[in-house]
């Protein structure tokens, strides 16, 4: 039920996920789900919009898709949920149904942001919480490496510390201190830690995962949401100058398409909140019905290869 | 002597202010300056490299280009001091030579970012303090508007506070903290506080100042870098992929130009710090020419209008 072309699009991106030969239930009210055809519809009455306030909604708001979808998982009637509705009412219902994984100090949020390398870098944490510890940043190393691992194949993930400098003395205090305990290896063998990192190391695709707290990351993103969406608006607008320049674009189109579907938050599958017991992918709340299908591809992909499982074996020692 | 083509950019750019009508002393080694014409040299015997530790490194070469420069400023004998040289080593060295402003916590550096607005918005601290207090941001909100107004002639700057959400409620508890004093008018009346603002707002030119602080607004900028940088780079990649790609470029080039020109840091005369008593601009390390032209014609521009004596006089009642 959430996003912004609810339900629509949600069911759009599910039948596709079906014929691609996912099982999907989908969750809300049943009489808004129309045109879904053989897909389970298990029932929520209530919905959680995008403006709520999270928390609020969550005490609430008991029969609502979120928390029914989280249930489902934390019964084990589903693998995973897939939400493209309002990220902190996602988030607090895998949180609360789903509980911590043992030894979490806090869940963070993980997102893909493509670039330069052959996959995404998986920036954690994207916003779940705005103030941290040295101590949760290594927790979110660890989890970060685990995810890059299982999605993308890693063997070693490389993994960065955002900074305002590449030396080890250089940022807040919050950061010298994550820095010294990841430098001493703290966040355990299964990565490899680079050392700082800076803003303009994310798109290089010179790290596989960078870790930041949940105020920097989330401002982090968003700066490169707002940035591409200004080139994009301003080179759309130099094609569209005159007859001449839309000719010379037209050729150009073809070739830049691919770039900017790279580019494109749809193509990555959505956040996921790492640190709890059970697979919660979130997608870009104007999600298409492609992101919703790649969101429940990469959703069923994580279930399947035991990330839960995995995450708790690399936390277990923390 | 600072930057990654001093002197010579340097003195090129100094020939084209001077052309322009400004008068320059060029700071350094005598024997290394030529061809700067009837420009006079004031000498300094010892270099700052990009790569130093600005601290020790104004402690260590008293007779720096660097601090010379800010000497003069001091001593009256120049108006404002221009460096593409070490940033921090510039900033410290106006901190150490003219001193701060009465009732300054701490300066900040506030950079004017490019975007869809009329004018660049004014981004500060941009990395100066990486680790601020509410009453900080609250002065950066003031000097920053200053500066909005006195650079761009805006009466009423509308400043906004760089968060993760744009409700007063959300963000770390610093944001929270100086968006109550910022909205109980703790800024003055001299400019308008719009409240928090997100990444994605940066380059949309809705405000004229964003606040933040140092390791959050350097780590913006840097990101905004890298995001330009990679798109750019990809942009000519796809131009260059074939003839016929590049035959449609040829035709679009030339009215891509102005937009790269405006987003390129060269043209906008470089970041300035604020709460010390002197005008001190710095260039980036890789500015052209015309970048340290600009410099010098925004040193001259901000010191004929008095800026120093607006910030004195807007912080004086805090």
């Amino acid at each position: 039920m959430g996003g912004d072309k609810a339900p629509g699009v949600v069911i759009e991106g599910a039948l596709q996920a079906v014929a691609r030969g996912n099982r999907v239930i989908l969750v809300g009210r049943p009489e808004e789900i129309v045109g879904a055809g053989d897909i389970p519809v298990h029932p929520a009455s209530e919905v959680i919009s995008m403006e709520e306030d999270p928390a609020k909604a969550v005490r609430q708001k008991k029969d609502s898709s979120l928390l029914r979808a989280a249930e489902l998982v934390r019964d084990g009637e589903a693998a995973a949920m897939v939400s493209a509705g309002n990220t902190g009412a996602a988030m607090a219902s895998a949180l609360l149904r789903f509980g911590r994984l043992p030894g979490v100090v806090r869940p963070a949020i993980a997102v893909p942001v493509p670039g330069g390398g052959p996959h995404p870098v998986v920036l954690l944490d994207a916003g779940a919480n705005s103030e941290c510890t040295a101590q949760m940043l290594v927790q979110f190393a660890r989890m970060g490496a685990v995810y890059a691992s299982e999605r993308y194949g890693i063997a070693l993930p490389r993994v960065g510390l955002l900074s305002i400098g590449e030396e080890p003395g250089k940022g807040s205090p919050l950061v010298k201190e994550a820095h010294k305990l990841l430098a001493a290896g703290g966040a355990g063998s299964e990565l490899s830690f680079v050392g700082n990192v800076e803003g303009r190391d994310i798109m290089t695709g010179d790290v596989d995962v960078i870790v930041t707290d949940g105020f920097t990351g989330n401002t982090v993103l968003k700066t490169l949401e707002g940035g591409m969406a200004y080139v994009f608006d301003r080179l759309m607008s130099v094609f569209n100058s005159n007859p001449e320049s839309r000719e010379a674009a037209s050729v150009l189109l073809p070739l830049l398409a691919p770039e900017a579907e790279r580019l494109n938050p749809d193509s990555t599958g959505g956040a996921i909140l790492l640190g709890v017991d059970g697979v919660c992918i979130i997608s870009h709340g104007a999600s298409s019905a492609h992101a919703v299908e790649q969101a429940i591809q990469v959703a069923r992909d994580l279930a399947d290869h035991g990330i839960v499982a995995h995450l708790a074996r690399a936390l277990s020692g923390s």
